[in-house]
């Protein structure tokens, strides 16, 4: 079994299929072929993510592919290059040429052969012989362009990785007409794509379910954080998770970022307590991102159940409201009125939710935006492409997607209503906001932290199709903690 | 409590004062105010690790402390400066200055009082003033010599992270005293660093009997290595491993890096493979470094037991040798003799052991070294400091530390051997190995894999101290594996 694969990849028990990703690159080749003139002699060079160790040291860190190089050739392997010949779709992979004495520490050495079964392209050659494997039909290199990735991701505001190699000199490079070509590929995921989408959301849900189950006051957030992992590790094979775990209870839920290493899911879980846990594993590189809200004791107070069912009827609005030629800004800003008409109704908010509209009393209690691309990253690229303008009003300026939704998007529906002190402090301050707030009921909601719910869903040609299982009601949240607790 | 940790680290059942860190800053002034001239006003400047995000895009990666920086401050945040004053040894800590923005995402940012109560130290500044604030007592900058960090670890060849800021070239820089002191001071560990290496150690040996216990053919590697991890994080606040789990099965074991991304610990177990685990927590930037070697079904064959007991007696013996004042390279050519007289008698070998040694025999069945330094890095620094010369004879060349052994190191014990096909070919096609080689008994041993059995050891005046608790005979193994499945 060492050293061959056949050509799919089986860590989980989701087989994935080589042909996923040579149905990628000839996806990428026509649109190229469209926008390409015809004459043009074109290969797309994509370069792989390095291996590298921690600082100074020999600590390797645990690779994980760059997303473009992964969506083009699903390689495992740090150290590579990955040629498409735009005119017939024909992979190359380049991998690194590894000395014999390797073959003690690393294993037997996968020959050349090994790798063409292993990812099904059509060429592999070592690295070191890039330049000379490029040319196409013998034709001179400078008679070849060869099409590299230089674009800015609209997320980050990061460069991406442009590959070069010794020798690339001699070619022409075009390094503008790839970046946005693939990310639009990108953007509408494949029948296969979608089957390991939804395996890794199937697997994050039954986590975040086992996650239920297990949780008790009095236990360490991070506790929480570690059932996830083990069991989309264990029962999913998701070595990795798509982002690093947030595991909120009580006010660390109304701090957007937690989780990270200087607030690293530390404290005690108290009975009374509201948990915010947003958590995704990552399958073969494909993402989920989940946030369930619940009580951490398994039965919500009349005022925990305001706030959830206030973001559950937001999500659920959207939801219903999904499917192709709809705006995704208004989505957000449906999901917004839902939650000012709710709070209204609930006496947190007075006055008319068009005027509160107006004065952006929304992104008060949810300066995030609605949902975002996902895909091979969990904030995945090709929300912004030209053309689309991302508006400068608060909330809407935090929407990482701009677009109208088409058939073959994956995103997430993540609405959220959230206590944070400096946000409400200067809504309270600020005259044309304050009307609308009523102060003694929110002071009553201050410090308890906020509630987020987060669905992944496939744009469909009539609607949308939920990823995410896992109980939403508080009626089903309390029957399926307490069941648990039996 | 969000915000407020006091001087101490408490994310699992081991709590880590601060005085740890200012007791290893004071150790630093010391050595350095026996090098440097007295007459210098001279301030060490280190600089943290960076944060950063995964190639082009916004998922943030998990930030672990470089290690000299974690040495002498305990951070837990990335993107900071640390400077001692060499004289008075008082320590400055220097963070970011985050705008008022990141409140809504990050919670309530911290003071500058707030981070000089959590870390203890004697002042704190933002690092966009990093320059007005490493003047002493009021000297002109040009009267400072900073001590940066600027030396070549000997593991990996690559060289440190040398602190620089802007404002740096009004300063003197001298960038060769630190390295090899600080170093120096790392490579012999306070009586608070080894409670943290010892509580490390106690969790993995937990979390490595909690895989024995589990363990049972048909499972994937991987699944073991979640169970190790799990066990680590939830049971010891272990957010991360000391490296990368090699859970190797069969005859993976024999691959001395396995478990990388090109070779996830993907196999399944079979009934009758030995099991090669090699895998270690790491609790606040403390290591531990563990291999445990068992039959998956927790019954040694007769061969396995051969194997097993060569390696054992040969760890065994280094055990019982070490103490101050012995060479560890003379505790490596130990174990392979002991290895190879026991081969010998299960008449794997034949002929003089003492010639065998003369042919490098030894380290055709363990190509690795017998140990190395551990501490905040798994392979830690100051095996081989200037004076102390690489042997370049097989076996002794890979050893990573070359020192003499003094009290307050702590060193791995790892023996092993390993049937590993391109070594035993060589070493049949030597005429000089060959002869002492017998081929119809290794050949019932390859494929097979191989076995290592590593422990942790204090070296304490009068010897050692073992950290590693877990079954080790051959019999505790088996009842400790049979007891867990009745
Ligand atoms: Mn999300
Ligand atoms: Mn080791």
């Amino acid at each position: 079994e060492n050293g061959h694969h056949g050509p799919a990849f089986t860590l989980g028990k989701h087989k994935v299929s080589m042909k996923l990703f040579s149905k990628n690159r000839e996806r990428l080749c026509q649109r190229l072929r469209g926008v390409l003139k015809t004459q043009d002699l074109a290969v797309v060079v994509l370069q792989s993510g390095d291996s590298g160790t921690r600082y100074d040291t020999d600590t390797d860190l645990l690779f994980r592919q760059e997303s473009f190089f992964h969506w083009a050739f699903g390689v495992l392997e740090p150290d590579c290059f990955g040629a498409i010949d735009v005119a017939t779709g024909k992979g190359t992979l380049f991998v690194p040429r590894l000395p014999e004495s390797y073959a003690v520490w690393m294993g037997k050495l996968w020959t050349l052969e090994d790798f063409k079964t292993r990812y099904a392209v059509e060429a592999v050659h070592y690295t070191d012989e890039i330049a000379e494997h490029l040319s196409v039909d013998g034709k001179p290199s400078s008679a070849i362009t060869l099409l590299t990735l230089n674009g800015i991701n609209s997320d980050s505001g990061k460069t991406s990785r442009e590959a070069t190699f010794k020798g690339i000199e001699q070619f022409r490079v075009d390094n503008t007409t790839l970046y946005p070509e693939i990310c639009e590929c990108r953007v509408f995921k494949t029948a296969d794509e979608l089957e390991v989408l939804r395996y890794a959301n199937k697997i994050s849900s039954a986590a975040h379910r086992e996650v239920m189950k297990k949780i008790r006051p009095g236990m360490k957030e991070y506790q929480l954080e570690s059932e996830f992992l083990h069991y989309s590790y264990a029962q999913g094979g998701c070595r990795h998770s798509a982002y690093t775990c947030i595991c909120a209870a009580a006010d660390n839920s109304a701090v957007l970022h937690y989780g990270h290493a200087g607030a690293p899911n530390e404290h005690v879980i108290k009975d009374g307590d509201m948990c915010l846990f947003d958590m995704g594993a990552e399958y073969y590189c494909y993402s989920s991102d989940i946030t369930c809200s619940f009580p951490a004791n398994g039965k919500f107070t009349a005022d925990q159940k305001i706030v959830y069912e206030t973001v559950l009827k937001a999500n659920r609005a959207v939801l219903a409201s999904m499917k192709p030629g709809v705006s995704w800004p208004d989505m957000h800003l449906l999901a917004e009125r839902t939650i000012l008409e709710e709070l209204k109704k609930h006496g947190l908010l007075t006055g008319e939710v068009d005027e509160m509209m107006e004065a952006c009393i929304g992104p008060v209690l949810m300066p995030h935006g609605l949902g975002h691309l996902l895909g091979i990253d969990t904030h995945d690229c090709g929300g912004y492409p030209a053309g689309v303008v991302r508006s400068e009003r608060p909330g809407l300026k935090s929407l990482r997607m701009g677009r109208v939704l088409q058939a073959g998007m994956v995103i997430t529906v993540e609405p959220g209503v959230y206590f944070i002190e400096p946000l409400l402090n200067a809504a309270f301050a600020n005259e044309k906001q304050s009307q609308f707030l009523v102060k003694e009921v929110i002071d009553r909601f201050r410090g308890s932290g906020g509630v987020r719910i987060e669905d992944d869903v496939i744009v469909t040609p009539t609607g949308m199709e939920l990823m995410t299982d896992v109980p939403r009601t508080v009626e089903e949240i309390e029957y399926f903690m307490q069941d648990a607790r039996k």
